[in-house]
């Protein structure tokens, strides 16, 4: 084990008070914080208004936070502001863009502090916090899941060479109580409930594509924030909910590129509510025809090795969408461009310019 | 979801009395059977003696069994004889080609019943029954685990097309107490046990590799068999404790190609002790080198279109071995031809002869 790894399975868990932004994208008062108080209380909030500018958020009394509605984020981007979707929660990675911290945690205000088995309520951040600091595993599997957690290990026949393991760059926690089923599931499933407390923290291996929920995330912000674009949702766009997932398969695509690893499972909050349906049918149904077609689109993309940046990998996939998938549907042509715009609005904001990767050696293909 | 996969999640666990055999490889009595007899009575045992035939080995009444020494592999086999491990706890394989079931468990001797967290003895044969009944989703990835599970299912942006899953090949079974550790880290964490018991089944994706342990394993014979040879360890071999990892990383490479799926997790057996880590060390110390050289030849390996069956995967596999590893050590030069003589010895005891798989499409590239 290296001395990164064996620090980071000693050492107690930062709280990297002045290292991370918590990011909630709402459109109601933020009651559901004082239940998360104990565990947020120190950090600092970016919230994204994601409806009427008009209206007034509030935030109960005690959080440092910055608030950021539809005439704010205007005046801010100017005309880069049409790729920051608007009545849509696809407006959150605003708040990405204007955070100067190392590391995000964003989560969904209709997100509760869970429960783990023993009934002690569960500190998710503090558990993403874990995640983004320990290596992933990425280019073979452990079967005893996280190696580097406590009282675990790499197992007979795992390669000494790859035990060091690569940078984490996303932390993908999970929900208890309403599980993040399409609309199609939820109509013929309306009663079903995760009860399942499953005790694990895995990477998702290189070159395997997962749905990335943006409800409970954590990210490195330095390794891969340009990556995390939301994509065009809501207000005039032909489709919602699936700014996530076109975020997830971005972020593994150059993740795998990159060398970077991508964990899921632990921690878990509590899913308080269930969302309508036959609405959500609506937002989603093109993207349940589409995806069909995205998947083996972001299968198949190989990225040049001359993609050294988060910011060249992107560009370069915005190329390949527009190439690609604007037989599709003219969306796509759309988004592509918007992911072009995206990218100049992140250069902007942070003119520190982007972090060359080296890429490890068989990172990349 | 499909018909298969709702009869699968809704039936009760069908106990497949006359298609599975257990397989237990062994040097010694079987009193370790007592604990099990609840579970494992109604089926019938195929015991493969490790060591000098001339021992007795005392099995407890009640038990419907075959056993094999020596004496019967070499009588039964005559010169093929030679690919069957003497002297370590590989020969177990030998009982994977004279069974006659579509089902093989395997488990060693030092295994006993696990208690789940409810403190009630875990019914390991039934869980690797569920999980091969049931299909493997080895294309994307879902981060619910095992969506075919009672109360799980397939989670938001997870493509409606490859929701039928694929037809599980191999149920890798976990272990508490005694982790499955190399002799290095035997050594170096002498007291570490495992207990944490991981709520969990999932399949592992395509194109990743995993060291696959033999203690506690499952796997369709009809489907998979012949892939499952545990190469040439033990007596006069320069290797030992690399017969599953061996037989892991060939059956997972033609999983991938013939559309298969490899699932891990549930369940636990409880693994009462640790093996000797100085004797280990010797057995392992070639395969820690080696395995540098094995992995990235199995990440790279590429079967042609024309290998249809286990049997022809299995046979290209010997000869690419044979060209690309023999620089690594003479030794597999021995182990490809073993590799052809278990082919042979295995559709002469079976000789139904192979069935073709059907290749899906997207799964072979």
């Amino acid at each position: 084990m290296t001395k990164m790894a064996a620090e980071a399975r000693l050492a107690p868990t930062p709280l990297l008070k002045d290292e991370l932004d918590i990011v909630i994208p709402t459109i109601r008062n933020l009651d559901f914080l004082e239940m998360w108080r104990p565990f947020f209380q120190p950090y600092h909030l970016i919230i994204v208004q994601d409806g009427d500018p008009s209206k007034t958020i509030r935030v109960p009394e005690g959080f440092d936070y910055e608030l950021y509605n539809r005439n704010d984020i205007n005046r801010i981007l100017g005309p880069k502001a049409s790729c920051i979707s608007f009545k849509d929660s696809a407006c959150r990675c605003f708040g990405y863009m204007v955070s100067k911290k190392k590391y995000i945690y964003t989560i969904d205000d209709d997100c509760f502090v869970a429960k783990d088995p023993t009934g002690k309520g569960i500190n998710a951040l503090e558990q993403h916090i874990k995640n983004l600091l320990c290596p992933s595993t990425p280019f073979f599997f452990n079967t005893l899941y996280d190696p580097y957690r406590e009282g675990a290990d790499f197992v007979r026949g795992y390669p000494f060479s790859l035990r060091d393991g690569a940078p984490t760059a996303v932390s993908h926690g999970l929900w208890l109580n309403i599980p993040d089923y399409d609309a199609p599931t939820q109509l013929v499933k309306p009663l079903e409930r995760n009860s399942r407390y499953v005790d694990a923290v895995l990477t998702i291996p290189k070159g395997t594509l997962f749905p990335m929920c943006g409800m409970n995330l954590a990210f490195d912000r330095e390794l891969i924030g340009p990556a995390m674009y939301f994509g065009l949702m809501g207000d005039g766009q032909p489709i919602g909910r699936y700014d996530d997932m076109w975020a997830g398969w971005c972020t593994k695509v150059i993740c795998d590129h990159l060398g970077l690893g991508v964990k899921t499972g632990l921690p878990y909050i509590w899913h308080s509510k269930a969302s309508n349906p036959f609405v959500n049918l609506k937002k989603e149904y093109k993207g349940i025809f589409w995806q069909e077609e995205l998947i083996p689109f972001f299968q198949e993309v190989v990225l040049p090795k001359e993609c050294t940046t988060v910011q060249k990998c992107y560009l370069e996939l915005a190329k390949q969408v527009k190439a690609e998938l604007s037989k599709v549907d003219d969306y796509f042509n759309k988004l592509a461009d918007a992911m072009v715009t995206w990218i100049e609005a992140w250069d902007e904001l942070n003119p520190g310019g982007a972090k060359s990767a080296a890429l490890p050696s068989g990172a990349s293909k």
